[in-house]
């Protein structure tokens, strides 16, 4: 079975590694958010951190979708030069790149765009405040439990300061959150109270502050998995186009909804230690472990797409060093799952955190042979 | 003191994230190996895979270096475009790529240099053999202790049986191993151990093919600490150029000997909670965690230039997601070390494993304002 995997891989043209995106399945993916979004009336600004490719943003184009989000400044200028306007950068603003932002937010302005930025504190505040005539949305990043960044959700003293110190600032948009809590939650339920508690604490923040400010969330799990979308004014999730074995562990996606995979070449095959070694090492899959019950964390799991797309868990990448992947077998096991494998062939390995090993890539290869580059700039 | 390093940085032009490498140090570290090797009398191929870098290439050959390792054919290719003609591919095989490796040996040859392979099995021992008139130089890759690849150098049969596949091929130049267990050893008598134990057993097996063949090693750890390099005719180290936090723990080098660093801006300050967060994740630092003492690993230090480069084993980045590291203190450690940090004032902050850091970034900085790109190409 491994062996039909390969040759379909070789003859599509891979000779690994690379990461294999199935197209269709990332479409789909895309179009099952947008639809979410739509039927709860939130507007969808997905994360282009996990793909960070102009030719994976086009299938969003093909989806309606004209608001997006990002996480470094370079992927900002990067996604602006290939035609979209309406960008929120949503991570930390850093003050020395203000001669940038300012280019970029008249750029995006003079477009009909906008380019949305994010703070939590008082002095970033106070140099936004002092560009009240540049055209920014501008997001108070809130800490609603992760534990990360944003001033905390009950700090009431430091969020009337900071948005009082933003009064006269056209731009001011709303309260922005990310609850990566929700992506350690094992099921529904777990993340379904995140996603509730999420909410009342920013309406929370929002009738304290007693204005008219719009509240955006963005987490995959939550919105991926909860019932109704309806309640914020915007939803960021970016993951969900490729998922991962993360996700799929964790139950928020099935395993035919996985649309990445990194295509490992077999290059050395030990039967007697039960061993088989990948090209596909830690500048590959990353160095993210995926935590399971009866042992050290995983680095990535063999797949198979034909009939449907799998996952085998007893062919899990066990050890990592940089370009070299171990999957560490018993003899017999070796003998039952790999022993029709030869050097050369090719594994499908689905990796534990997408947005890593996606990161890692110039690019990504579909079955058709078409090579979509994408930016490296986090 | 902090704030004395962030001041350095912003004047030599860094708004971060990036990573700094610092030349001299690098240049002292090149030379200081190549005198050691020299010394003993055994050739050096240092191995590029660290720096993947032309620019920092040419340092080596200002050192009179001619010969090189690398791990991927992306990468013996792009050494080759910039003018390297005498590389060693130390990673094993894969047969799917014997067109582009036929030209890149033609081209090689062709300009007086040569294209070294690495095997460990008796198909691509027979792959080779079909190819005897390709100018190739072939080595048989053992496993010396490791676990990883290569035959067991007890393997006596499986060596004999691949040795003699190749008894007519005019390349088969010699015997080569990487202890990547050196790695996990604490000091110098672990390393001085392991080196002496990988020399006997290839020995053994020189002595019992009974043949003229050269033997290569290669890791950071031994090379730098064994008292002499002699017996080996090559070595193959790569990290020593730039070392790291997990070198510099193992006492396999000195604080003023490690060359590349991150520069990570400080975006969120929580004093209360004793949280610093830089923009510094995953996808600047890697996930390779650091073991320590005390607790659970971490992905960085943060260092200081002046007087003279030292770690501030106190300020670690204790936790990572994709863009975001995050120093934990107490609120009283914070006060005491971070007291004067500002939004914006930029850290610098020393990698675990600088081979995965640098891999990351598309290049180098300098505190002279060059930057020195590198291929991706793991």
């Amino acid at each position: 079975m491994l062996k039909a995997t390969s040759r379909r891989l070789r003859e599509a043209g891979f000779t690994g590694p690379a990461v294999l995106v199935l197209e269709e399945q990332a479409r789909r993916n895309i179009r099952a958010m947008a639809e979410r979004a739509t039927a709860a009336g939130v507007r969808f600004r997905p994360h282009f951190k996990t793909h960070q490719s102009a030719a994976v943003g086009a299938w969003f184009a093909d989806e309606g979708i004209t608001a997006i989000t990002v996480s470094s400044l370079e992927m900002a200028e990067y996604f602006a030069r290939h035609g979209w306007n309406d960008i929120t950068l949503a991570f930390l603003l850093n003050p020395l790149l203000w001669p940038r932002l300012e280019d970029l937010a008249l750029d995006l302005a003079g477009r009909g765009g906008r380019l949305g930025i994010t703070l939590d504190s008082l002095p970033v505040a106070r140099q936004v405040a002092e560009r009240a005539d540049l055209p920014l949305d501008v997001w108070i990043k809130i800490d609603t439990g992760y534990g990360r960044t944003g001033l905390r959700w009950d700090d009431t003293p430091n969020l009337r300061t900071v948005h009082d110190t933003l009064a006269d600032t056209a731009g001011l948009r709303g309260l922005l959150t990310h609850s990566g809590h929700a992506y350690a939650a094992v099921d529904d339920a777990g993340r379904r109270a995140i996603w509730r508690e999420t909410l009342e604490r920013l309406e929370a923040v929002r009738h304290g502050l007693g204005s008219e400010l719009e509240i955006s969330v963005g987490d995959t799990p939550c919105c991926r998995t909860v019932e109704r979308l309806d309640g914020p004014d915007e939803i960021r999730p970016g993951n969900f186009i490729f998922f991962d074995l993360m996700q799929w562990s964790r139950g928020v996606c099935r395993t035919d909804e996985l649309a990445a995979a990194i295509v490992c070449p077999v290059v050395g095959l030990y039967p007697q230690e039960g061993r088989i070694v990948l090209q596909g090492g830690a500048v590959h899959l990353s160095r993210e472990g995926l935590p399971v019950a009866d042992g050290p964390p995983v680095f990535g799991m063999v797949g198979r797409l034909d009939p449907a797309p799998e996952v085998l868990r007893e062919m899990a990448v066990t050890s990592l060093s940089q370009e070299h992947g171990i999957i560490q077998l018993t003899a017999a096991e070796f003998e039952r799952l790999a022993g029709d494998l030869g050097i050369g062939d090719l594994l499908l390995v689905w990796p534990v955190h997408s947005c890593l090993s996606c990161n890692l890539a110039p690019g990504y290869w579909t079955m058709g042979g078409d090579f979509l580059p994408h930016v490296t700039a986090s």
